[in-house]
């Protein structure tokens, strides 16, 4: 099933060359960042995550500056987030253009720092290279004490999914930039790392993922590790964050297509048994948020969204596996996912 | 006078721009790893660092993806052993050239993991990004449990200087890819991180650096943290690995130039007190290695070289600052040491 997934199959041979570390507590796929108990203190596990902004940089997805550092930050803060884990603080690889202006170096590192003091963590230290464009690589080390982390398998059918904030921003942003299909209300795309909701989901949810690649590409891949699927409920497309959804509607998009592509906001997306669900609310009120209710886990594979149809994980590979490279493939996107979505909904009503 | 490098000012500038954290106990440049007490665990002090492999290759001083493979662990773990630190484990970031042959591919991935099983450690993860060239950026996380970690700050005038192994390949390596000299008995480069040395210097060692850019950017990186300079004893010439020895030799570079280029071996650079010199040499017989003495650390500011002149730390400044990214820089670097020397000569015997 995982390797159906052109990533996830790539990514697996890499890594089988590769043998694991004993103690660590993931295997493959099977977390958003590396969980290692710490030597001589069994209680004490370390989270430790890894992420480059380049192709997003090379689409030009990202160009501004202030974005990359902010990125840079967020993606791995975001890793820490669906672990349960408690920044210690980043490191930070960057390599810069040689002719870089000086406001450009300010901007990439204002974006770092603002990023930074947005989730209370540092930068520890670096690297610094020079070639013909900015590229950096981020890399978060947090901390789980006295606690298990969460992961992103284990979850099982009957249980309930959410997610912490209101989805789509991703994929709005990117069909904007990718695109330049006009924004009515464009805001700035800042995703913020959900820092304090991971914590409070530590002994609640059952699996755990942040939605990094878009909504369906987090599910799919809960999905294929916990041989399940998913059923979003009526009203899931109030859980669309509006701008995003003002803009689906001003560009022709159905709204679960900002769920579709491969760019996403950064929420956890989790899931919780009923038992738990009190527990659940209690403790995001007590931190100051609230859980969004998306659906439930099925024992179907697949995304099932109601009327919409619903897609088996044939389909949901075909909108991964989706090139996505350049702006023609991201034009065509809307077209091929809605043949799909027909595809769907005449197979759902058979 | 840490400014007065290029490449510090820079990274001091970038550095200003982010608050640190209040537990990390290194200050910029202090280290070769970063180092953070761990939360609740006043006896255990985790170290991280992070290295890209880019400039290496953009070059082409690094072209065999074994050998990237291999650099980016060992660059790393190299930075682990300067701090003494018991590596955890990598992380590795890849990108990878879209049309990558399965050759170069599990080239890449073998020197990876040939050089991680060199020294008994292993990957946790990583990150995949697809572009035009490779490039990897690596991060290597340790633990220091109950001990303090070494670092690049305290050394003192009076002390005895060592190296954990012989030098000068680096920079061999790199003149003969870069210019083109025929090496007569040219060895595959595969610096190996000095993980057991580093831990047995551990309340040892004054101060501790590794060789990555090469003998004299080690020292003086030191000299300018410590405002200390360092004095080389008669016999240095020995403490350059044969082949690099017989490459100069053939190639019409004097011994000391391969200490002045900015392409090094790994090896730890350390200082000892007078004290401390049999329980070093006790340590290091019970870790089966054996310490090279280069030198004394002087109060003067500068390296001096006996015979070959003293190199004051403006003479320093010139051979860092110097550019060396294209082969016809590169080239006229050994002409450009000669002329430094002469005039180092002239003023020592003044």
């Amino acid at each position: 099933m995982m390797q159906q997934i052109h990533e996830n199959a790539f990514i697996a041979r890499l890594a089988s060359f590769l043998p694991r570390q004993p103690a660590q507590l993931n295997g493959v796929q099977e977390s958003d960042a590396e969980l290692i108990r710490l030597p001589g203190e069994a209680h004490h596990v370390l989270a430790v995550t890894t992420d480059a902004i380049a192709e997003e940089i090379e689409t030009g997805l990202y160009t501004d500056p202030y974005l990359i550092g902010w990125m840079t930050v967020m993606a791995n803060l975001s890793d820490l987030a669906a672990v349960g884990a408690d920044p210690i603080g980043l490191l930070v690889a960057e390599t810069l253009p040689r002719d870089a202006s000086e406001e450009d170096l300010i901007a990439l590192q204002t974006g770092i720092r603002d990023a930074c003091a947005r989730c209370g963590t540092s930068v520890l230290g670096g690297d610094t290279n020079f070639s013909d464009s900015f590229r950096t690589t981020g890399t978060a080390v947090g901390l789980i004490a006295n606690a298990s982390p969460l992961m992103r398998v284990r979850c099982t059918p009957g249980e309930v999914l959410f997610c912490t904030g209101r989805l789509g921003t991703g994929n709005a942003y990117a069909a904007r930039r990718l695109t330049g299909i006009a924004d009515p209300d464009p805001a700035p795309y800042r995703p913020v790392a959900r820092l304090k909701e991971g914590l409070s989901l530590r002994s609640i949810a059952s699996a755990c993922m942040d939605s990094s690649d878009g909504l369906f590409a987090t599910l799919d891949q809960l999905g294929r590790l916990n041989n399940c699927g998913f059923e979003l409920e009526n009203g899931w497309e109030d859980k669309i964050a509006s701008g995003a959804s003002r803009f689906a509607a001003s560009s022709g998009l159905d709204p679960w297509m900002l769920f579709a592509g491969p760019h996403g906001e950064f929420e956890l997306v989790f899931t919780v048994p009923e038992l738990l669900i009190s527990a659940l609310h209690r403790g995001a009120a007590k931190a100051g948020w609230t859980p969004l209710r998306l659906g439930k886990v099925t024992r179907d594979a697949g995304i099932g969204l109601g009327g919409w149809g619903h897609f088996d994980p044939d389909d949901l590979a075909a909108i991964r596996n989706h090139p996505l490279t350049n702006s023609a493939e991201v034009r065509s996107f809307p077209r091929f996912l809605s043949i799909l979505a027909e595809r769907c909904r005449n197979s759902t009503k058979r």
